[in-house]
């Protein structure tokens, strides 16, 4: 399983607390963490400094699980990086979104909203509950989770429904939050989890970290397309629309292809039907 | 607008704290709260001693919304009337199931689940966070709403996933709670709402009762049927097929008996289609 | 994997389509059928006949997954064993129901709704779109999968909102069906399959068998609990209060019994609070 | 009620079929049809020609619900109206999305997906199932809708799973399509409604019609919001933090601004808190 991290990685380059607790940064972190339950995970990193060269087309193909980790500098991530992002999650990728994550462009762009929370560091502890201890993020984890101290995130959660919400954050000072939220865009599935903030141990709490290695799994795609379908004109030909009703595997070979005037061309060669069609696409 | 309030009312017929809250049940208490700020609403009462004869099939029938307030004696409900409630709801009269209501029969029958909760008394104060602002459950009513003093409900809760959840509820001792959810059951809504434990007053607080008033107005039926519609045949002869596809208002002519050995009769009287036709149906 | 079929088994004795499709009854040819594809399976059988006695709490709890299969003779399956699959399905065995099971009492209490459809007979084929393609329940599956000829069933379907909805069948006669759902009750999966006429050949078809081999893996229990919780107060004491809050193997020896008169008892012996606490538990 | 709507208005403009059937464009013909059965509405009209001048902050402030038709020049519309459009929404207003519109900007970037459809124009007909029909949308409204000819358009429909899923469409060529979907986003809702192809006249169908109204007053907003809730920071002073959670009217008070360097700022005046509280927020 390929597992791809962005972390941001500015607050543990500065002297502090982010940087005795995450001294090589976040994304390390996570990364030994995880290997120390799950062997089956090789990881790979891109940060804020390099992410615009790290993140290419070539790189996503390949990555099962991205995980994303930003807080402070999300105006400076490329636009064509968010595109590509949000483009290999309609593919297929799976997607964990941790923490302050939630207002990332990638995030807010998959979601269609504004993805606003209210907060507050006051240091205080959290536990956060699971609705139902039978779904895959929850195995092995305690109910609640406790967080000694977090970052306190409170509803209005400015997000979509989830098309699952699994677990709920309740903070000492009074607020709650939808801190575990499933969805799915395209052919990828997206997790939101909570817990992280730069200056808090989170990353070293063992349920937090069991969360994310299910996640990775609950999120690693079973499908990937290679090319986004488009609207396209089912044909009228009575062979050709009988192969586009076929099994997945075999429709992967009919793509789609738009040129710059934003004319579209479909191009099926399928096992049965060698020939290539090319039908006009609705601009 | 008919509503009939179910209260169980043993509590508040033992001294004290109950009595001394409710001194006419819970049952007069929200007629009251509620003629306070809706005069659209015409009260009748039910409770446990007389309810095997309040709530008949008729009763029901020209009952808007039925509020279900029980806590101690379930299971003296008799099986009947929890037949005839479910079939109603399901015909489309709403139903608001209150606090302690979670484990009633009626609400347990319509879930297919145990509908369990952890709880404590410990006389606590709670937020109930409001999800989305302008949802009609919500309207007129602060966010979070303030519980002074209530019973502590906690996840898991063992109901299936809300159609919406609208509130979950903080507790200062460390739990949260799905405490304001919607259900559908057949051509009826359910609001299930926590407040209102018997020794408490939170039907003395203003934004609980504003919900309730609420989920009375969003619970109440757009569309009546006068008999659950069985599985029918559809028939092949064109034109009554053709009848069926019709607006609802032309099809609650279309009705189905079944004998006492299981066989089943559709018939079916429409405007245009003035013969009855006799289908057989599966049993 | 254990899975246990019950077919009512009245249609395949009697001379006609279904004993010629079926002789040895639908069971044996879904059971065969699914060996062909999948030898993780381990088969048992029950029929109307031996309902009684085959199915019992014993065999239900090493049971993973029941496949329900019931026409004409809903009604004589004994409601002694329909609490006992309900009260499996709750504490997390699988279910899936095929065809006309959709009536079953089994589904029926599990939704809360009357379950009924709009149908004929008619020999028409159909084809499932499947929604998403990356779902477990569809993996290894054509879409569309081409009926030749299966039994019309017309929304409205009248269940609750699925929490997944995955098929829908288009009838060449002008209906469509939510033909793949699923439903979450308590630690319970439960898929509901359309396709399985005792006259037509459908369990022929290895599209739909593959999707019910996917549904069995689907449903299979991630988590089973030995006994369903009951509403419990959750105890004041601080010790065991942290431990109830602990991960749900440890939890699993904290168990409810109800008593005659409707008082419960809870009682939770934890590994690091070797006393066994008695709580009253509310009636 | 003020209702907007953007039609495209290319094709109408050109000799042909589209012409004869709308001469004076898709928008007029909506809104006399409209009127004919709803005198509450107040229409206003935007094109691609003039669009960019008319749908402005000030006209969309003030528009209750914006009904969108466009077609073949989806990549003409401005990109500075699609966000104003999509900020609209999610400040609460209602959003009527009407047949090759789920390939606008606008509907792909509230969705976060590609919104791709299969489709075929054989001039076919078809039948929208209504699943509930209780619900507000479907008020007044044949079940199905019969459609005499209009363009198939085919699942998957690349689209998140629907808040609500009203209506599906059977298409004789053998398709179906989930053609009548309710999506929330922030404060706003969004309806998306299959019929229309500009050379078939469903919007001389009353069914499709009565549809449309309904829609309008479903989408209506119950709740406006004068600037978007940023990502703000809890104040720790504790009367302002109760302040905070107050009626929603006494909380829009409570404003951020963004400056250029995306630092943002809390300014908060409340009844009972005349003083206005800057506090940072993170970007």
């Amino acid at each position: 399983m390929n597992v791809l991290i962005y972390n941001e990685y500015l607050h543990e380059k500065e002297e502090g607390e982010a940087k005795r607790l995450y001294p090589e940064g976040i994304h390390h972190r996570l990364a030994e963490a995880l290997l120390g339950i799950d062997d089956s995970l090789q990881f790979s990193f891109a940060t804020l400094e390099d992410h615009a060269y790290v993140i290419t087309e070539e790189k996503l193909r390949e990555t099962d699980v991205l995980i994303w980790w930003g807080h402070m500098a999300h105006h400076r991530v490329e636009d064509h990086v968010v595109d590509l992002v949000c483009e290999a999650v309609n593919k297929g990728m799976g997607l964990v979104c941790l923490h302050s994550g939630h207002e990332s462009k990638v995030f807010r762009r998959l979601m269609g909203t504004r993805c606003s929370v209210h907060w507050r560091v006051d240091y205080e502890n959290g536990n956060i509950w699971l609705l139902d201890e039978t779904h895959p993020l929850c195995q092995g984890v305690a109910n609640p989770i406790r967080l000694e101290a977090e970052e306190t995130y409170s509803e209005p959660f400015d997000v979509p429904v989830p098309d699952e919400l699994v677990g709920i954050t309740w903070w000492k000072g009074g607020e709650i939050f939808r801190s575990l939220c499933v969805y799915k865009r395209g052919h990828g599935k997206i997790v939101y989890f909570q817990p992280g903030h730069e200056t808090l141990g989170s990353y070293y709490n063992d349920d937090v970290i069991r969360v994310i290695d299910n996640a990775i799994h609950y999120t690693a795609p079973s499908v990937r397309i290679s090319e986004l379908t488009s609207r396209y004109r089912l044909p009228e030909e009575k062979d050709v629309r009988k192969a586009l009703y076929q099994a997945p595997e075999e429709r992967e070979s009919l793509v789609v292809s738009w040129d710059e005037l934003g004319n579209g061309t479909v191009r099926y060669t399928g096992a049965e039907h060698p020939h290539t069609y090319e039908l006009n696409v609705d601009p």
